[in-house]
């Protein structure tokens, strides 16, 4: 695997309004992915705060190139179920986006997203996935 | 309450990435509104399936139209957890967005949302929420 | 199906200790069961308010009923994830515990329950779960 | 804290039912506690199979005392939401139940749980819960 593989899957595999979230691949490892969510007045509402909604997708995007990292290519997958949980407001910073594969089965897998601010580090989102591999 | 207050809702509390969604408030009843997430090649990817994201958006911010409904109102209020399920695709055709307050106290307010296929009338997505009322 | 085929699946498909919720049978319908669960003090904290883990195991638990009644038979099934939120609490008083098949497809099931006081009539927990086909 | 102190909080605050997981602190850190859930014919289905009512339940039961320890005392708390993922069987061995607090604010907490088998150390159950701190 490497970034441009997995930053070139986001004009592949995703409508564009998910590419206009402007998403980075970072880095990546042996079960996660590494993006960076840019800050932009287009995802924010008053305050400068990251609306909720880009926060899910950016977690949700995340995680389909986890998959393509762990299992070293795109597979058709499908979102089953996604549950995220807002711990505190992301302001005025980048967004970095972790996801992690849990455990990929023969029909199913599960991942984990953790959202942290990129200046002070917090997490401000958690989310948990579960894909149908088809 | 009517539909125009709801309307003019979403470019006042939304971010411009969710404004381009182009939810149309359709109705709404005592603890319910109905809007319709149109189609559109921006928010879909090949095939013609809409994406999960974007119904996941449109879900979130039609519950905070319904909180205003309920209330009489705009509240400030935070999302704190969502949970989406994703039961088919939808594909080639506008969904329409139901959404409904379940409970709301006096700090936390619970939602439950349903996509459904504008022209087949079939369930595509279900989501529960709960929200932070400040 | 009749009432007695699925009160008579709480023995045979359940841990002792699930049984031990005493869950009853009320009625069932195209895609829905109806279970009573008993207040009792087994399952109460002081106060009498029935335990959150009483609920979301009665949830569960009505589901599989609820997927025997969809199915005509029993079908080996696992719980692949499971979500509750707890409106209110529930006081001295039965719980009437809903559960109904929202959508069964060949590998997935997706379900959702209300449970609600058996005197009052007032939700106090609202869970969906999915499940998948053996 | 002490471990006593965080295993007599199951007789003071959960109902018998509760109680009858039989669940034993193992361990404490700064924001999580490890319980054992011991494995037992009265929460197994045919096989051995642990039933996924006594992992939520152990869940949100361990989720309570982390919320102890991270306080240093019992606050009165009440679940608001929980989210629960079976990756896999727990079969013929105990369970390990850590529960960690993610964040703690004024009227919300949120944390994450992680079962896994005692003998193979595989994650079987990952959980997120909402708590509103009364």
């Amino acid at each position: 695997m490497d970034i441009l593989t997995l930053q070139s899957a986001l004009p592949t595999y995703f409508a564009p309004w998910v590419q206009a979230l402007d998403l980075q691949v970072e880095s990546f490892a042996a079960d996660s992915v590494l993006l960076r969510l840019p800050h932009s007045d287009q995802l924010s509402r008053t305050g400068g705060m990251v609306c909720g909604q880009a926060m899910m997708a950016a977690a949700d995007t995340a995680m389909v190139l986890a998959l393509i990292n762990h299992f070293g290519e795109f597979r058709p997958c499908t979102t089953v179920q996604m549950n995220s949980s807002f711990l505190k407001p992301l302001s005025k910073q980048d967004g970095l986006v972790e996801a992690r594969v849990i455990r990929a089965g023969k029909s199913l897998a599960f991942g984990e997203i953790d959202i942290r601010g990129a200046h002070d580090g917090k997490s401000v989102c958690r989310a948990s996935v579960t894909y149908a591999l088809l």
